[in-house]
């Protein structure tokens, strides 16, 4: 699942496999520069909380004369540094891609991790990846833009390295809860679409399977941008894991007739007690759980928990656009002058949460403790 | 809202407005016989369990030779009274339609009357009108078709001012249960499109506006079909009522809000426990309703309500076609080879309901007593 997003030299472009046309047609979407990706990351070509937009920012280090051409500026240097980096890592991490977004300037990076950081309002990761290179920078000082590169390449390095290993790791935590035979319901995408090519929630899923259990998986459509029928069925299809989708509305029938034994979702932003941001819709699967006796985990990296959001409350949550809802492709399917709520996320209360699967293992209730336990063993 | 079903004498049709069509497009469905009916039932031309198929299935006596042609048989007789009664009423209720939907002999209406049943599984005011048009024919043994035709037809005339005075004050009932300023969730559509012309769920929400109340509607958009987003939003933006679409999935997050007051919603069959099916989805709201403490209400006249079904475990759930989950107009959304659930009712328990509004009254738990007592009161 890689192919969703790879560099190409010759036109100095990141090319998005653009997921908006999925299931039916495999589209490219082409950024040359950080516009382009934060349109990306806004209309929904790209999407995901755990894959930030860190890594493609990296485009916008590509703009503007190649290294060898005449008066060798700051600029350059950056540009023949990312070139190398690509030749080197392919597509770069976050930290690394950021770090190479400042070309241009130190001056030019606020508007740039700006306006990264606004794309999407909801999403912890992206905050976190720009706050991360901005405490960078600032804690270098005055250092040479060389050196910061360096600096942020290598500390990009360490966590691409590790990005790998806490998915993996989380799917063989999260591969211990799920049992033999098990229909798992999942919401949204949280996969491999979505990250750097294993998943949160489908991480556990194929680390169910890769551990020898057979599974099969309940895809809710996830209106309204059916990210579940059009994204978690297609990568599921694809890896051959058996799959079956649901509109969101069938979720409490599936559960009374005990269709599902385990629910496993991704999340976007959780606060220090626990409470859990994912897309719309997550709270009644949740409630419904509950109501069924069914455990419902969510499945993320350390990286999403905010200790400074104190509680669901506080997480704000974005509200897009409207043709989202009134139009599914080009089936317009509300009248004309009647208003649409599209609000894209909800906040599952910890108490609805079995656990989180973390790469530091399985957190419990409560999870203000369990939370602050994993980031001291994790020493963040 | 009268437009939505209405009688072409010249080419002996009834002219159905498609719903599938709507809110874009006003397409009329043609039907000239009961396979039309049935086929019209089924693909969802129209839908809406009060109104049952029997007024539709008159189109089916229309067929044949018209009066004043040679040989008038029975049929040409009853063709003819057929055709006073669309002249002196326009189109006709359930009983009458079947009723007239026999001629061509009594032999001819068992397989109509069987097909009609079967159209769709889930309604019960479907299979009630079919019984009783089984339950006149036999009462009156060996009875002319002449008389048998009179009977209907006066019993027809009858239900129909009923009817219409069923819905209304089940409007009236409904309306005190509604507060000024509130607004109000509905599920489906249960409304004009779906009834005589006046609605049950949306029947209340019309008598509480006609009561001087302002309200505002939260329609969610009832996947996968989107009766909320297509019909019940365009009836009730046509009558000038504030209507906002949701997706079914933001349900959990307004009711959090504190957006939502009050919901009700239609019912397709109601067992003799007050368990309470309806369009699928119709069980998350009540949930995430009690989770909130906001009052969830179902209104439906006592037709509907099926007491020789003791709880909802008894109520038959129309499992329908794939291409209602997989296809929004020409949108595929799922890939091809996933396979899809389209269940396309869930059961509400009777302990989720705040209060059944019927045309005796707003019927409160334990059901299996107020049910038998609205029965009684009814003379039924």
């Amino acid at each position: 699942m890689e192919r969703h997003i790879r560099y190409d030299a010759a036109s100095r472009s990141l090319i998005l496999l653009d997921q908006r046309y999925l299931p039916t047609r495999e589209e490219d979407f082409v950024c040359r520069n950080t516009d382009d990706i934060v349109t990306a990351l806004q209309v929904m070509v790209v999407r995901g909380a755990p894959t930030g937009a860190g890594r493609w920012s990296l485009v916008s280090a590509l703009r503007g004369p190649l290294p060898g051409q005449a008066s060798a500026s700051d600029t350059e240097v950056a540009h023949a540094r990312a070139m190398q980096l690509l030749e080197r890592y392919g597509v770069l991490t976050r930290e690394a891609a950021l770090g190479e977004g400042i070309v241009g300037g130190f001056a030019g990076v606020y508007p740039v991790l700006k306006a990264l950081e606004e794309a999407r309002p909801t999403a912890v990761n992206l905050r976190w990846a720009v706050e991360r290179m901005r405490a960078a920078w600032h804690s270098l000082g005055r250092a040479d833009l060389a050196t910061l590169i360096t600096y942020w390449t290598n500390e990009a390095n360490r966590i691409h390295r590790d990005d790998i290993a806490i998915n993996r790791r989380m799917g063989e935590h999260g591969a211990e809860l799920i049992d033999d035979g098990d229909a798992v319901m999942t919401h949204c995408n949280a996969g491999a679409l979505a990250t750097a090519g294993y998943g949160t929630a489908l991480g556990v899923i194929r680390g169910a399977v890769e551990a020898g259990k057979n599974i099969t998986v309940i895809a809710n459509e996830t209106r309204p941008f059916l990210q579940g029928a059009c994204l978690t069925a297609f990568e599921l299809h694809e890896d051959g894991i058996p799959v079956t989708v649901a509109c969101d509305n069938a979720c409490g029938l599936l559960m009374k007739r005990g269709m599902v034994q385990k629910v496993v979702v991704g999340a976007d932003r959780i606060a220090a007690n626990g409470d859990a941001a994912n897309k719309i819709g997550t709270y009644s699967v949740a409630l419904l759980a509950r109501e069924h006796g069914i455990p419902f985990y969510v499945a993320a990296p350390l990286s999403t928990i905010d200790r400074e959001t104190p509680d669901g409350d506080h997480i704000p949550i974005e509200n897009r656009t409207p043709t989202e809802v009134t139009h599914v492709g080009a089936t317009q399917i509300t009248p004309d002058g009647v208003p649409v709520f599209n609000f894209a996320f909800d906040v599952t209360p910890a108490h609805l949460i079995a656990g989180i699967v973390t790469e530091m293992g399985v957190l419990r209730a409560p999870y203000r403790e369990s939370i602050a336990e994993a980031f001291r063993k994790a020493g963040l």
